[in-house]
Order: C-alpha cells, then sequence, then structure tokens
C-alpha cells in the first residue's frame, strides 16, 4: 500500500523541497526503532522546516485520508512512531530551534525537534535546570517527551513531562494551529487541551513547539548506595529519607544483586558493597542552597539506620566520579541485560507502598511460568515505577522465550491490576500495549478515551491505531 | 421553569429520603454565592450519601433531560455552581469520608464532599502536608478544588490543585462510575482523563472522590516583608530569592502601600515597615530539614540585597506570631477593600517577567476608563497571578462605578491578552467570563473545547452554560 499520488502531487506543491523526500537512504533510519521490535514501511517522509508547513501537510492528509505518523528523536519503546504502509511519517528533525529562554520566568521555549540534551544546556547556561533525565535524552526531542509525557529518575522530585510542560504551540485535526505556547503557571480557562496532547502519543494532533518549565539549579548533590535485605526495607528506607531530606531527595532506585552481577560481568563495574545483599537502593539529594548541610544530612540519616540494624552497608560517594560510578551501575542494568540473552520486559508502576507486595507476588509467578527463568526488577522505588524486566534460563532457547513474551505480559498486568498499578508508566501504550489496554482500562475511562479520540481526530489521521485499535472507534 | 415531575417521582424511587429535599430553608443557602455576585433558583436539592447515588442520579438526568449542577465547599466566585431555574444542585456535603491516607505513598482519598481543612489536618497528623493553600479552606472541598483547580499563595512551589491529585473517582455522562482514585506518580495509558476532569467547572462530570499527593512537611519557615520602590525591583529579587533558596521558596506576594494602608485603616493592622515604600513583598521559605540554615538563607538574601542598594526597608519575622501577622496583612486586602465601597475585580495571570510591564499598562488604562478609581492590584508575583482589583473613586456613586464592571474587565483582558496571559488564573470561567472566554480564547483552542464538551456531555447535563455558552456547542 503506497500513499495515493495526488496526495503527493498536493503535497509536492504545498511544500519546498527540503521538506520532502522519497530517498529510501534518508527514509530508512525512519522505518526501524532502536530496539528492533518494530519495522516500519515508506516511501516518503516529510520534513517540515516551519509550523506552517505542518498545518498544509495536516490539511491535505485530511483532505485525502492520509495517515501521518509523528516523529521526534525516534527512541519510543512501544511503536508509536513506526510508520506502516500507507502512512506519512512525518519527522521534526527540521523544526528544532531553541526560541526564547527566559530566567525571570524560569521558562524555555523550543521547537518540537530540539533535543532534550541541547534544552538542558541552554538551561545550564542560564542558571537554571531542566529537570527531565532520561537516558536517550540526547536524542530525545522536546516535541518527543511532550507527546510520550516521559519520565525518567528525577520524578518523584519534580514530577513527569507533562509537569514540566507549560505549554504548546500544535496543530490539530482541521490544520488550525493551536497558539498555546504559554509560560504561565495558572490559568483556568476551560479545559487544559495541553495536558490532553502530552501523553496522546501523537494520536490527538502535531505538537510543533513546547514551552517548558525551569527549576531553580541544584550543584550540589549527595549519591549514596545502600545494601539491604528485601524490598521492605529499601521502602522503610525510603520512607525515612523522605522525611529527613524533604525534597532535596531527587532519586531512589532499586535494584536487585542479580542486575548489579551482570554490571559487574558485563561492562567491569565494581563491585560496590560486595556480594551480601540481595538489595541495592540509590538515593541522590541534589540543593544549590545549604550545600554544606546537604551530605552531612545523608551521613547522619544512614549513620542513624546503621545504628538501628535496618540497613547493611552504604557507601556515600565522596567525589563527583564515584557519584557518577554509582550511577552507572545504574544506568548500566538494561545493557548489562542484553549480554544475557533475551528480555521480556515490563514498564509498570504500582503504589509506592505497594512495591514489596508486588513484587513477591509477580517474582513467584513469572518464575512459575517460566521454570528458570531470572527476574531483574529495577527501578524508580521512589514513584513506584518498576522495570520488571526476566532474562532467559541459562543455556535456555532464545525464541523459545521470548515466544512466550505476551503470556508473560498478561500474568504480570494481570497482578499489577490488582495492585492498583498501571500496564505502562513511562513508555506509553503504542503499538505494544493496545490490547492489553483494551483488557484492564477502566471501562469508563477507555469509553472516555475513544470518544475524545472521535471527538478531536474525526478523520483518524494521527497515528491510527495507536493507544485505540482504529475497529474500536 | 421547575423540574419535570415524572423526574422527581423517579429520583423520590431512587433515593433514600436523606438524599433528596424540597425543603426552601435547608435549601436556601445552596442558591447563593458568598460574594452575591450570583442568586439561583431551586426547588429541590440532591444530597447523595454514596458514589452509587450520584450514578442514579445522573442517570435519571439523563433520561430526563435535566441539568445537574455539582456543590462543593460553594466558596466559588464566578457563579459555576448556583443553579438557575430549571436545574437540579447536587451537594456533595454527605459525602465527606476521609477513605485512606498511606505515609509510605504519601498519598490520601477523600469523597468530594471532605473539606479541604480537615484533609490538611490528617496530613498533619501523618507528619506531612497537603500543599495547597487558599482563603476558603475551611469551606472548600476536596471535589471542589479538583473541579475548580484550585490555586492559592503556594502554587510557586507546589503547583496547583491538579499538581496534587493524584486521581478521581467520578460519574461520568452515561451514569458510569469512573474508578481512577490511582495514587501513582507515572500512568502512561492513554489520555489523561484526570487532567481533562480537573478545572472541569462540573461541565464533563461529576467527581465524587479525589486522590492527593501529600509531600514532606516542613515545619520550619522563615517569612519576611521588604519595601520596594517598583514592581520591577520586587520582580529582581524575586529572580535573585529563587536563586538563594531555591526551592524552599513557598511564596512571594506582591501588595502596593495602598492596600496596606486599608489594612492599616479596616482591619488594625500595624503599619510594619512604615509609609515611604509604594510596594512590598512577602515572601516565605520552609523546609523539614536543615532548619538552622532556612533563617540565616533569608538573612543573607536580604543582607546583600540591602547592601547593594536594591531594596528598602526589610523585616525578618523573629516568631511565629510575628510571621502570622505579616500574612495577616496580605489575608486582609480583599476583607479591607470592602469598606472602601464597591470594587471591580479581575483574577489574571501574566508570564512571571511581565508583571511589571503590565502594571504600568493596565494602572494607566483603568485610571484613564475611570478618574479617580482607586487600583489595589496585589497577589502572587511568583506565579505571576494578581488580583487586579480596583476601588471605587473616594466619594463616588458605588452603582455607576460597578455599572462599568464589564466595561472596565474587557480593558484590563485585553490588555492580559497582549502580555500573553490568562482572563482566570484561579477561579475559572463559570457564568462570569463565558463571554470574554469566547471572545479572547485561541480559536483552536476554543473549537477543541466545545468538541470535548460534545464528546463527554452530549445532552449537555453537566452544569451547562458553564465555561462554554450552550449555544456554541
Amino acid at each position: 500500500m503506497t500513499l495515493p499520488s495526488p496526495f503527493i502531487a498536493a503535497l509536492r506543491d504545498a511544500l519546498p523541497d527540503a521538506s520532502l523526500t522519497a530517498d529510501a537512504e534518508r527514509i530508512a533510519p525512519h522505518l526501524i526503532e532502536w530496539r528492533g521490535r518494530y519495522r516500519g514501511q515508506a516511501d516518503w517522509l516529510a520534513l517540515p522546516g516551519s509550523t506552517e508547513e505542518v498545518a498544509r501537510i495536516v490539511r491535505l492528509a485530511s483532505a485525502h485520508g492520509v495517515a501521518l505518523v509523528a516523529q521526534g528523536g525516534r527512541t519510543g519503546l512501544v511503536g508509536a512512531g513506526v510508520p506502516r504502509a500507507g502512512e506519512l511519517p512525518v519527522s521534526f528533525a527540521r523544526l528544532r530551534r531553541l526560541r526564547a529562554l527566559d530566567p525571570a520566568d524560569g521558562s524555555l521555549i523550543g521547537e518540537a525537534g530540539l533535543p532534550l540534551a541541547q534544552a538542558q544546556a541552554a538551561a545550564n547556561e542560564a542558571g537554571l535546570l531542566l529537570p527531565l533525565t532520561i537516558a536517550s535524552e540526547g536524542s530525545a526531542t522536546l516535541g518527543g517527551i511532550a507527546a510520550t509525557n516521559a519520565g525518567g529518575v528525577h520524578v518523584l522530585r519534580y514530577g513527569m513531562a507533562r509537569d514540566l510542560v507549560l505549554g504548546l504551540e500544535a496543530v490539530l485535526a482541521d490544520g488550525r494551529v493551536w497558539h498555546g505556547l504559554s509560560r504561565l503557571r495558572k490559568d483556568n480557562t476551560g479545559y487544559d487541551l495541553k495536558h490532553l496532547l502530552v501523553g496522546s502519543e501523537g494520536t490527538l494532533g502535531l505538537i510543533t513547539a513546547v514551552a517548558v518549565k525551569l527549576v531553580p539549579a541544584t550543584p550540589h548533590r549527595s549519591v549514596a548506595l545502600v545494601g539491604l535485605d528485601s524490598p521492605e526495607a529499601a521502602l522503610a528506607l525510603l520512607t525515612r529519607a523522605r522525611g529527613a531530606l524533604g525534597d532535596t531527595l531527587n532519586a531512589a532506585e532499586l535494584m536487585p544483586r542479580f542486575g548489579i552481577e551482570l554490571a559487574i560481568r558485563h561492562l567491569g563495574a565494581d563491585d560496590p558493597l560486595g556480594p551480601s545483599h540481595p538489595w541495592f537502593l540509590l538515593l541522590e539529594t541534589a540543593s544549590g542552597w545549604a550545600p554544606a548541610r546537604l551530605a552531612a544530612a545523608m551521613e547522619d540519616l544512614l549513620a542513624a539506620e546503621m545504628e538501628a540494624g535496618r540497613i547493611g552497608a552504604a557507601l556515600i560517594a565522596q567525589s563527583e566520579a564515584q557519584a557518577e560510578a554509582l550511577w552507572a551501575l545504574r544506568h548500566g542494568l538494561s545493557e548489562a541485560q542484553k549480554h544475557e540473552g533475551g528480555s521480556i520486559k515490563h514498564d509498570i508502576a504500582v503504589p509506592v507502598g505497594a512495591v514489596p507486595g508486588f513484587l513477591t507476588e509477580a517474582l513467584a509467578a513469572v518464575t512459575a511460568q517460566v521454570p528458570g527463568c531470572r527476574p531483574c526488577p529495577f527501578g524508580h522505588l521512589g514513584d513506584g515505577n518498576l522495570h520488571f524486566n526476566i532474562s532467559e534460563p541459562e543455556g535456555g532457547d532464545r525464541d523459545a522465550f521470548l515466544a512466550q513474551w505476551e503470556a508473560v505480559n498478561r500474568t504480570v498486568h494481570d497482578i499489577v491490576a490488582r495492585w492498583g498499578g498501571s500496564i505502562s508508566a513511562e513508555h506509553g501504550i503504542g503499538w505494544m500495549k493496545v490490547a492489553e489496554h483494551a483488557r484492564l482500562a477502566d471501562p469508563a475511562k477507555l469509553a472516555a478515551q475513544r470518544a475524545i479520540k472521535r471527538a478531536l481526530d474525526p478523520h483518524n489521521i494521527f497515528n491510527p491505531g495507536r493507544i485505540l485499535a482504529a475497529d474500536s472507534l
């Protein structure tokens, strides 16, 4: 299935040459998702150079009934940005200007294709912080983090992308531009269109620019790694850390011994606390004021916990290099797992207080379902979001293991649902979880989501089939 | 126009006696808004005792085409909760249980009618903070603060109500209950229904319970009042305060000398810094950790500012009683203004950096439009939200002055729009600003809001005519 030629002809009339290509070599990288689970197809690629060009593309797509697939940094993991035959990918790679940065407001406005890392660097230069920290920040774009409501390791302090997005500019289904690049902190003028587009994965409109909130810089930090007996002990430590460290607490990352061992084996990491603890919690505090007090507060907390016998060994980084090394352990877990064969992944969240109970139940269920499998659950304890990943049995058959992906997903998602959790904490629904979303979402919510999609994208031209199956609308 | 008798008969069948009344004396307080601008009409009042009863009311209202008007603490200011003839007010006064409080999660779940102050007290007892601080918190309810996206004095640190709402339970137009009382921090499973209902002023569904986020307690605070030459000087101080105090900065409230004088004259307030400064900034920092450093950081900042000649006199509260007295000045401004005759009010926001420019332009415009009028602009400089209130000329004619309300509103709102601001920062649209919203909102946003209303409330039974005029749908 190719694009209708009258549509292509009209598009070529409407756009400058640089904004449309049929060059297979240039298109190729726009067809794959980096994890390799999705491969798409497209004969054409739109690369609009302005918001007005995006509006022209949308108007023509609407008139010709052609579906549009928005692409930012293409670091998604659920297939939302991979075009299928008959769809036109729209890359924001050429819309990447930093439009404004205002230190008095604490705001930055950038176009959809501006890489997150560049926006972060601009904020840093102004003595401020754009506090969204994700592994893919070098490639991920402002438009992408808004469209997918990106998360990361600092959510417990600063919230998700939606909590940082102040305003949007977007092209809606009728081709009109919504000029919503507000820098306001307070605006109660009817339904919040911004929060509807954030996290909509390109299915309600095309985001062309984003205004984000900047916060005071936190140049000083204290990073500690703590060895623990159990997730319960980690949760208890987290609760006391919140009390002692207040909102300087930046991150609280849970890691199992198995993950640390993989990082040692495959990435040459040091073994900072030795083999005697089954679980680890990485704590980070940061602040721009009272820097001298910061490390002391961490030391006081951990000394008291150790004295009370509630934690095992603990290591407080004594330098930035040591802090980086502790973080490298955490950031290396996904990479290290790749060396152990296939991995069935879950991006789930449960209420923070439910993490230990969920883990007990889910670990028992998956090891019963796939004997010998090696779970490596890790992630953001501070916001209840775990990457519940399961490596194949040692010496097992990779393909046979991965063939159980969906069955294992269903097992885990059922348990997540019982604990009041989310089957997609960070990555979204995309293609990957459409059926699971339809199976497990609250029926009233699902009906409302379908009504919203029909209302705002009546011809289903924006990323059809993602989030909600086309035949459910 | 009264309610159709078959509807009333069906309602009496469906509800226990306690959940429906025609007692005029009990109904009377449900017909007025406390500022006195709106007076409603109703022969019946529903007082559901459970979510299931709310669902029955919605199903019957839908079947009989009767409009429902949700009522929380009835502290709104724009008429959204005042019933018109033919509408049934639905009070949540009997749905007021605290359902759960989980310190590990930092979450609280309360029914829609639970007063905010009671929820705050429960959080405090658990050593946590529900950081929404509004003048009406004794009466305002959890359902009301969610439905209207309440703001208050701590928005610059903690955000609006929507930033604190984790989940909702609500009855949607088809009578189904959305069980969305999530306590999750991360949940990317399609369009965010919560953020759509928050701030919808009862026009998309009836919120029956709310899950809110609690944050670490901040038992220690430092409060200072600073005399300044101009709003520009206040903005410059705010910017430096953000740098020096980081996210311990809790509030930054701008007040004009005229307002302080009214508080002295009518409320017997002390004059803390004397008459020589035309503007004042109230600063508050608070923290639960490093308490000893807190007051010192405020002192360091203000000493440096004074030495550099950038601020006039400054007073740092030396006790909780002094801190309260400084806050009493700020909280007394609305009350004090009442003693000076009629007041034309605006609840507006502009980008923080635009406050001085906006003030210059708006003050010139209103004093040109109404010679002798006495503006008293005050409010939340830290988030750009000003209560731009204008007292009548001394010895003037109150009615003649108030007759210019809408004309003056239009003048001010036009200037707000030019500065990229909001004509309703905190209070919402309700009845009061429907025409101004339609006149000034971005056309694409307005079209999307209308499409959303039609999609989620197809028979227009929820608070019709509020936010969006019925004949615009």
